[in-house]
């Protein structure tokens, strides 16, 4: 290739809403431009890297034993009825008519259409397992999308369904996709953590996310640097290390507490430490109320309350739905309120003569106890695991760190199966739902995860395996014939054998250096003014190491090198 | 491969809907299922052949010096006011809002997205040409899906762009994905006519239809076996043959016709030929009426009539406002007509003493000419050419047939680049606007084509090109050990040189025969009773031949094949 016939419109700077580096150095670099709010397009290079990254991901899961298939973008409401997914999904599903004002949704996954393809044509067990992908462009109108192609609206995923006639099938098929996905990671030389994670409004038992490590991540991962127990912060437990107080029970009392709600602002006027006040939350799942309750210097974790209640709906209450229950906004505490339910954490339940709200603006009791003042409906794991806090497996510190999620994979179980009536014979001849496990990787999340852990001031370093080109030749100054033409000599010897770019523009030396660093071409030859002596430079973008070399050797260098 | 890890879900019959062969063998072999009108999936074998054909037109967009690239599905509405098209387009626009009510499209095609790219990024001249171009799914709300993947809502389009500082740029753009276009069809193996073709919608100047010839087409080709002269039924001309009548003008006289309406009723009634009386039809624009004249045995080609009044929104007036013009529907004739401009074809212009409709209801006139009795306003060849009339070039006699219009190329010159205003700097560093081409071909519907010209009573026979499988090993018995081992041996020996399958299924061997035939694999090796003589049974797909020979000689035989 030429960079005179190529387009590659690379910027000096990136737009000021671009917030992660990633983001910068896609527009930079000249891989993507955005159409609309979390809508891009890809240019020739950006393009050109995210099919090499396609295509890692097809042949591990061509390698796994999964067929490639294609669903369509454009998908019927009934389908999405069938499953009660259609009402349930929410503002995130872009939804749409036809001239016949039939309804319809971009597909923001493919549960629905996957099981739907096997309930018509899989008759018998006999044709199982069977695990099918497809890499596709998903839909999903986000409340806030941002850095670039990391959250956008559009993007290409890799989804694929396995359906298997019983749980040890679906173990083994969910076992192959989990190690196709660390091969894949693997490829891409992405440093990540595998997670235990919440399975979310997809559904099902048991899941995992791919998480690549990040500062820039949106997910917080705990982690056990002992025993390699990890998990995502919703789904994240820590050891109870609490022990039971012994302290014998005091007197409750009410407290005047005027200017005091948030925990910090009643431990100072109370002089007590945060660890002996009780945090009450008020929520409402559109049918019933809840209080939580977590030690003061922990943090309530809805997913896990969700869980717990076997809901995906809660919400916090409103200032007027917490009067209901008898409270005031601010200052709920677990005594004497009005048709709710109760949810302790289990830290809680260790204490004793701690300090509650007490339904009432501006007061709060002291010396409050299980039991002898109130009596908790559920006590469960309702707090979120931080840094710091002990392993439950092995006891040992656990770390954090953040980390962009760029994979997810669960076993769903019978639910859509179920829902769709998916059956199958069994070897007695009897209907069985199937049992199926889905897989997601983000593809252009990949790509941005690459470069967040890749790249230095002056641009993107591509791993070898996604490089954009293998090789730039640079001639330093085209208008020097000798340079030109050993530089095209080079070129013309490389280009059957390596990917390659010459840059043939009439540009300051200086502005093509900076785009080749830029783009991340992981080797340069520059061709300068020893090119007299039939000499060149050779470049790492990796090792930024520079060397002179004959103009002969310029092949041996590089077959070494890739 | 072995069929009994494959998902091919073959069936003996196609459901009543599936009206051509095409659609009926792709449903039978499994290649496509039906989610919803007009939208289909690809299973695994459709797809693998689907990646084929995209990998053809990839080929040679890229060895024509056209870059891939990816735009979005989803497009906003602003884009498409700027061109002008977000109202024009009508129904067959998927239009949809995102949750803060913005408006979007999914794009039936991208003249606007490429053009946006472009404007941004292209400064200068020296960047040119440049010619972009994607393979991703389209979406257009057809009134009728039909002939399953060949008209669908769905579809997945090979588009590209090209962008020139002049005309001369823009002719050579054209001629390069013309001279492409043809290669990829050559590649495919199909009989196929290039026709000249009306811009449409898209807009432009010159536009040519690549069509493959078949029964199923929905368009209509004339061309001229002799000069090679081919144009779609919308543009085709053909050579005016009447001599002017040398006929004394007789006295314009009134008659009645009670009964008598159409052509031939009309015809019958006053005893003279069809070609002696005048067709007239009444068209509106909304804004003006118009009165198209042609000779009673010709039909009146509206695409011509839409060109030359400059305008896309002819339709036929409705009776109220035919009386509007002093007229009466059925019986329009083009004397004493009130605000309408009047078109008459130019082999009406050779007529005399011809018969009009009287503007009456049971009425028409006879012994009408132009000059004397009325004046037209507009004298164009307004007529369709058809079958058996004359070449205009070469005066050789023209033939019809039907076509699949599988690409459709156009020259857009500035329409885009000015209402967008993509313009780059010239040579005199004056702000020029773009010249752009436009350049389409459908992918699925290729596919479909190829079926189309491809196939006998058992089922598909791909080209070598696009055969899912290469050869099919088929032991006829495995039960029996030395069958099902000699396959194996077989298997093993061809799976890293071809693409093979193996027919492991413990189905009877008329199944599996039946499903290789229908699939269309190119070359069957079977594996029977001559197992135990180490000889197996060679089947070619499209000869139909067979040949018995040793086990050793099949890699032999398939060399010499492929």
């Amino acid at each position: 290739m030429r960079t005179s016939k190529y387009f590659l419109p690379t910027l000096r700077e990136a737009s000021a809403e671009a917030e992660t580096v990633s983001h910068q150095l896609m527009l930079r670099a000249g891989l993507i431009r955005k159409q609309a709010s979390g809508v891009y397009s890809y240019l020739p290079l950006g393009y050109k890297i995210l099919k090499k990254v396609e295509n890692i991901i097809r042949e591990e899961m061509d390698s796994a034993g999964s067929l490639e298939i294609l669903g369509p973008a454009i998908q019927p409401a009934e389908l999405w009825k069938e499953s009660q997914r259609w009402d349930e999904y929410g503002d995130e599903m872009f939804r749409l008519k036809d001239r016949h004002n039939r309804e319809f949704c971009l597909g923001p996954t493919h549960e629905e259409i996957f099981t739907d393809i096997v309930r018509n044509d899989l008759r018998s067990y006999r044709n199982l397992p069977l695990s099918l992908y497809q890499i596709q462009s998903k839909y999903r109108d986000e409340r806030r999308p941002r850095f670039g192609v990391m959250r956008s609206r559009e993007f290409i995923m890799k989804d694929g369904y396995s359906f298997d006639i019983d749980q040890d099938g679906l173990d083994l098929s969910y076992d192959k996709m989990f190690d196709a996905y660390k091969r894949i990671l693997s490829r891409l030389d992405l440093k990540y953590q595998v997670v235990e994670a919440d399975s979310g409004n997809i559904g099902g038992s048991h899941s995992h996310e791919f998480m690549v490590i990040s500062e820039v991540g949106e997910d917080d991962i705990i982690y056990c640097a002992e025993c390699g127990y990890a998990a995502n912060l919703e789904k994240a437990v820590s050891k109870i290390t609490s022990i039971k107080s012994e302290e014998a029970p005091k007197e409750l009392k009410q407290v005047d507490t005027p200017n005091a709600s948030s925990i910090d602002e009643v431990a100072d006027f109370l002089n007590v430490l945060p660890h002996n006040i009780v945090k009450a939350r008020v929520y409402t799942n559109n049918e019933r109320m809840f209080v939580a309750l977590v030690k003061g210097d922990q943090k309530i974790n809805e997913t896990k309350l969700n869980t717990i209640l076997d809901t995906s709906l809660l919400e916090p209450a409103s200032e007027e739905e917490i009067k209901e229950i008898k409270s005031e906004a601010g200052f709920t505490g677990p005594l004497n309120l009005k048709d709710v339910t109760i949810i302790c954490d289990k830290e809680v339940e260790k204490m004793r003569n701690f300090v509650v709200g007490g339904n009432k603006k501006g007061v709060h009791l002291i010396n409050c106890n299980i039991g002898r003042d109130f009596t908790p409906d559920i006590i469960a794991d309702i707090r979120s695991a931080k840094e710091g806090e002990s392993c439950t497996r092995c006891g040992e510190v656990l770390s954090s760190s953040k980390g962009i999620e760029v994979g997810h994979i669960f076993k769903l179980g019978t639910k859509y199966s179920e829902s769709l009536n998916a059956t199958v014979l069994d070897k007695d001849g009897k209907e069985k739902p199937l049992l199926m496990g889905c897989y997601g990787i983000g593809v252009n999340r990949l790509l941005a995860a690459v470069i967040e852990q890749n790249h230095d001031e002056d641009g993107i370093i591509w791993p070898k395996a996604l490089g954009p080109f293998q090789v730039s030749v640079i001639p330093v100054n085209v208008k020097k014939e000798e340079q030109l033409n050993l530089a095209e000599d080079i070129y013309d010897k490389l280009k059957d054998k390596f990917d390659v770019i010459i840059d043939d523009r009439k540009e300051r030396v200086g502005v093509k250096f900076k785009d080749h660093e830029l783009i991340g071409v992981p080797v340069q030859i520059i061709v300068g003014k020893n090119a007299a002596d039939n000499q060149v430079e050779i470049k790492y973008r990796q090792s930024k190491d520079k060397l002179l070399l004959d103009a002969e050797k310029v092949v041996e260098a590089l077959d070494s090198y890739f």
